[in-house]
């Protein structure tokens, strides 16, 4: 009689390994040699049965299907019989006395050492391999799931605050049918359709919030805001073209101009009855808006001014509402008189007439297809010798005078332009707060996503949804706690501005430049791990990445560069650091000396730098610390980099290229620290208690992903050892994992109409 | 007669203080009272003097425009006396002496000490304000520019090497007028553009270069993937509908058909003469294949099989050529044999007749509007119950024998499944090399863009190429050299795939899954970085990067999304990891402990980890040594940590959940590595001196930049102390700004055909 497994059951209890080789793909060639090796060592076996076995190991003659099938029942038999089989040969000898006792006790003491130095010399996880065998697992991945465990509906309320109202009139309005978002690719069409969207919001008196009650506003410039921002749920270019026809155009008429021409234009421009474009950049001068090229000259026999384009790259660029749409022009001109260059103005000048036909000396070209935002006409304008009144000047801070001399209450150039400039901080407020729009609506859509779509599991379970895969979460919940950290950061920011003293006015500058920066990098970071966390479905133009994501990539640019934005950032953090040191007195300096040791003594103590205390590490005590920390090394060691470099004999523009990267450094760690303490702020104004304890996490993920992005320098600087890193890393991993349970409900929060959403989370079925 | 600063010049003393507080918009109300102050403090000035002096910083009567002016010229006449001026006090002297000696030296002497206190006291940081003063400067930044220390034509050699006779002809085609790029939106034009395209490719035999010669081709795999990447340089939606086409409709013939299938199909494909599809994609499973849902059901009386989609979401999704142009597709289904599944199997279905009518029984939808690729026509596609003849049955791993058995020679259901998919790895040579070329030309446009664009530069003096500024070249250099390193590595899979062995199969699998990750995500971020370096020009679509982008967006998620990806290359490693100590005798035990004791002996002690040596830092016998350990480490850190949670009872399904991200840093510091290893082996092999230079910089650019990317693991490892990882940082600052200097002659070696780079750059006026 042949042997079979059958007839000779203790055999078997080689099953696992056999069926392992043949089953997996993983084992060699080398390893089926090192099963067959040990095979032929047992001194048990008889020559016959050792090569019965080897020939079911052999390359040449794999098992049919039938026969793999059958050593699969008897496996899960087994497994069916105990829960617990810590390697294969366990289960071998389970298999092998499943009918009668095959081997006994003391058999199976004499074996155990040989057959688990071979099943460890296999190098195989048996474990995880017999795990992966059983039918029906019970993991925790599998069975995590949504739990609400605050009021969403009062967390949007908190979130809202006292801007509750206007937020819920713009909500209602952009998720009725007349707004409803379909992916028009024809760019003409696009246009006239947010055209029509600016009429009506308009008409709704939205376009107005900002200017005074006189000129038909409502004096309200934080409604202004949080109007900018809740239409940014919604398409990007209707809020571009707001932005510009509002905001940029109307607001230079605001800043720049007085009561004359708040009177002349005013009302209109804020019922959209006179369209009008802010012309500012020029081809080849964005950032650096001072070399501007363009010339208002004057004429003292008219009293007028002559607006020109002196050579094909200094035509105005990118202009909003230049391509199709705009009347007139705010631009901006180096002002000429008598020869003499008196810097950059602002002049209003027509460009189009009532019937949209180009005006005499005006040429207008389209800018083209874009990535984004092709609901918006932005194009370029050429002026060639164009003629515009006296009146047409914004003269809020220099006139010419009927004599024709120039007249100006500051009367430094430099000092001119920047207070201009500075008049039109608005810009950057409205863009990070629409860009942290952007990104909410991005991360609502990929979590809502995450927590319906499933895919792999465990061999023979249900699909898990991809929101409980660790990966996918690592992701996405640090966005989402940034997206709250920026949310109460830019209410700040707002707040700051609107209640702005002169004296702050530089402070609040540079802090609007900072956060444009970070939260349209912020936003830019957001959306792309969106798409990618929503693969395929991502990618399709419905799901409204596509849109957010490349409408939103201009952000990083438009309103100033933010690499050159972070750069003013650090200018003014090093300013009021030299500041602080210039005006220190002998008292001040030893306080400062004073603290300093106190953070070598409190904070850079072994027991400190290697506390990984779960309690240590989750305090905002800590947090605190190491950002302010942080902010104050890297802004000191700033200044004594730079003031070496130029001790050292570099020229300043040098030292300055230099710097760079950790001129960065220095707006990045300032702004950190601003957005740590406003969120924590904010935890303080918390009265419910299950609003406080999921605010506290995303609060403490907010924390601890910063410290962590931050680890290296942390590291380098000694003020953390590599356990307390890693300790943070853990945390950061756990809290991910907490927060993905609340992670629906907190983008549930943000409130965003259902239209501006995506279908694969908005329809009922489970289209994921 | 009143005090003037021309009748006093004593006092002109204090005019850079003065001039400094109204021309700058620093100094504070309280500096200008610092000045007040000290100024009063002056015993040697008169009362009416100092009252002339306050009222000349009194915020309250700002001096005239031409008093401003005047005090700029004497400021002006000092600094051109001078060249070395160091403070302001030394600027004020050589003003109050410069017509006649208001000062003595002893005088000096005297006055020296307070305001040197009084200077220092405001925080004025005077040598830099000293140079911005000054109207003609000589800076380091401005000077710097472009120079070849190269032969571009031997560089573009050296990276063609055997490939530069195919990569040349395709050049030719893609640079040729009928080839020319324009913008097309409209969807449907736009298709039917590319379908053009791809049938001038096939007229040119380009399509059946990886076929057997047998039938039409020339059996040349490696040509194909030139073609496709050098393609790439063009558009991407001809990429893709080519790779559709010709790689994945034509491969899975080759690879899963046998020799019945190559004569009736191969030639017509490889002519563009049979459009096809490639059907594995359903909505419910992307990443996990094995799940997919539709059935190919075997009918024993007619031998034939009905294809079915047996609920909604198991519908076939993205599958390309099949929204207009396919005629049939490979589906992938699960064959049913008299209600036994017998897992995934590959079957030819007809889908369309030759006039493009949708066969009875499948239903087709456009997937509409994408971020990018929207020149290929992705489509859904449904089967209700179509019949298929039995030999269209792809059966080269599978066949339904006359009986109706299900036979096959793999007999594991799993194992036969990855032996299907190993054979279409070549996708995943395919995107990752043409993800190359779209960062090539994205570096291309960018790098030639900053070297032409001016913005900034040092008061009075020309504008600077953006190129010179150490930030845009941080920005831009270090994906320079990650291009150069991934063209060898590239290269490298390349070689290994064409020259592969059975046995070397699942490593190459890996190590191209590894790299398709690898490779796309670094083109994403290299486009982000190169959009974001050319500003608003940037954002146009004539420039290109806005296709780039968004068509390469989708590369990340395609042919397996890299998170995913990555996963399957770690377990790979993981698995070659546990072979090594599963197979491990004594000796070679001892052999590895030696080994890791030679490392903590020579590359940890305290002299190594502190080494800041230049020598030491570029020496590649440090990158391979710092390299290696990061594998090595994190890969036997994994097998441990896996271990232990099994160990402590997880579900191997939780464990793996809990390892996602440290399985991603497995499969990253194993893909550095060979790509470190491949890079050098190419700097042996070159024999141009010049040529050599460049690239040594460039690799060992590649080299410390990954070094400082993992810097806080290096410093958490103790492998290295912060002083080195600090160096680290300022090599790399370092070798960004020498390799600046060679920037455009690297990418010029590309030699990517002057039609598929951007207006920005090619037109020949200074657009910039």
């Amino acid at each position: 009689m042949d042997i079979t497994f059958n007839n000779d059951p203790k055999l078997t209890i080689f099953l696992p390994f056999i069926y392992f080789a043949w089953h997996d793909d993983v084992l060699s060639k080398k390893e089926i040699t090192t099963i067959s090796d040990f095979i032929s060592s047992q001194e048990w076996l008889t020559k016959e049965e050792k090569e019965f076995l080897s020939s079911k190991i052999n390359a040449g003659s794999p098992p049919s299907r039938s026969e793999l099938f059958h050593w699969k029942e008897k496996i899960d038999a087994a497994l069916a019989s105990h829960n617990k089989i810590g390697n294969f040969t366990e289960l071998g000898l389970l298999i092998a006395n499943a009918e009668r006792e095959s081997f006994k006790e003391e058999d199976i003491q004499k074996m155990a050492p040989s057959f688990a130095q071979f099943e460890s010399g296999l190098g195989i996880m048996s474990r995880e391999v017999i795990s992966g065998f059983r039918q029906k697992r019970d993991t925790i991945t599998d069975k995590y799931k949504t739990a609400e465990s605050f009021n969403v509906t009062q967390m949007t309320a908190f979130l809202d605050g006292s801007q509750a109202d206007i937020i819920k009139t713009v909500k209602k309005l952009i998720g009725s049918q007349e707004f409803a978002l379909n992916n028009i690719t024809d760019v003409p069409e696009y246009r006239e359709k947010v055209l029509k969207w600016s009429k009506i919001l308009a008409k709704n008196g939205l376009g107005s919030y900002a200017y005074p009650k006189a000129h038909g506003g409502k004096d309200d410039i934080e409604g202004y805001f949080s109007i900018m921002e809740t239409l940014s749920y919604h398409d990007l270019s209707l809020v571009i073209k707001f932005g510009v026809q509002f905001g940029l155009w109307g607001m230079s008429i605001l800043s720049l101009g007085t009561e004359k021409h708040y009177k002349k234009y005013l009302q209109a421009i804020g019922k959209m009855e006179l369209i009008g474009c802010f012309a500012m950049t020029e081809t080849h001068h964005g950032s650096n808006v001072k070399g501007i090229q363009t010339t208002a000259t004057y004429d003292h026999k008219n009293r007028s001014f002559t607006i020109h384009t002196p050579e094909k790259y200094a035509r105005k660029e990118y202009i909003g509402n230049a391509a199709n749409h705009g009347e007139m022009a705010t631009v901006f001109a180096k002002l000429i008189i008598d020869g003499k260059d008196h810097g950059v103005n602002a002049f209003i000048v027509p460009i189009r007439d009532k019937g949209k036909n180009t005006l005499p000396g005006v040429t207008i070209e389209d800018c083209g297809h874009k990535m984004g935002l092709n609901g918006v006409d932005n194009g370029i304008i050429y002026f060639d010798n164009v003629h515009i009144p006296y009146e047409n000047m914004l003269d809020r801070f220099a006139q010419v005078s009927e004599s024709g001399e120039f007249e100006t209450p500051i009367p430094s150039d430099n000092r001119r332009f920047f207070t201009m400039l500075g008049t039109l901080v608005g810009g950057r407020i409205g863009i990070p707060r629409s860009a942290l729009a952007a990104a909410k609506t991005g991360l609502a859509i990929a979590i809502k996503y995450g927590d319906k779509r499933r895919q792999f599991g465990p061999e023979g379970g249900t699909e898990v949804p991809i929101l409980n895969y660790r990966m996918h979460q690592r992701r996405l919940m640090p966005y989402l706690a940034n997206a709250y950290a920026l949310h109460f950061g830019l209410q700040y920011l707002t707040k700051r501005f609107v209640e702005r003293t002169e004296e702050e006015m530089q402070e609040i500058e540079a802090l609007a430049a900072g956060m444009k920066a970070y939260s349209t990098w912020n936003t830019r970071d957001t959306l792309q791990e969106c798409r990618e966390a929503c693969g395929g479905k991502g990618y399709l133009s419905e799901n409204r990445i596509d849109d957010l994501k490349n409408d939103t990539e201009i952000y990083t640019t438009f309103e100033g560069d933010n690499t050159v934005l972070m750069q003013l950032t650090a200018k003014n953090r090093l300013g009021e650091f030299r500041k602080e040191f210039g005006e220190m007195n002998v008292a001040t300096i030893f306080n400062y000396v004073l603290d300093q040791a106190k953070t070598t003594v409190v904070e850079k103590n072994p027991f400190t730098t290697r506390n990984t205390d779960e309690e240590h590490l989750k305090s905002p005590e800590f947090h605190l610390q190491a950002f302010q920390y942080r902010e104050k090394e890297i802004v000191s060691t700033g200044a004594r980099r730079f003031k070496k470099l130029i001790d050292d004999g570099l020229d300043a523009f040098d030292a300055a290229n230099v710097m760079h990267p950790h001129m960065l450094q220095i707006a990045d760690a300032y702004l950190d620290r601003v957005l740590l303490e406003q969120f924590h702020i904010q935890l303080d104004k918390v009265a419910d208690e299950d609003l406080k304890q999921v605010l506290e996490k995303l609060y403490c993920l907010f924390a601890l992903n910063k410290i962590e992005e931050h680890k290296a320098w942390y590291l380098e600087q000694g003020y953390m050892e590599g356990s307390k890193t890693k300790a943070v890393r853990k945390l950061v991993s756990q809290l991910c994992w907490e927060i993905r349970q609340d992670a629906v409900p907190l983008v549930d929060a943000f409130n965003i109409p259902d239209n501006c959403l995506a279908p694969i989370v908005t329809t009922k079925s489970a289209e994921a």
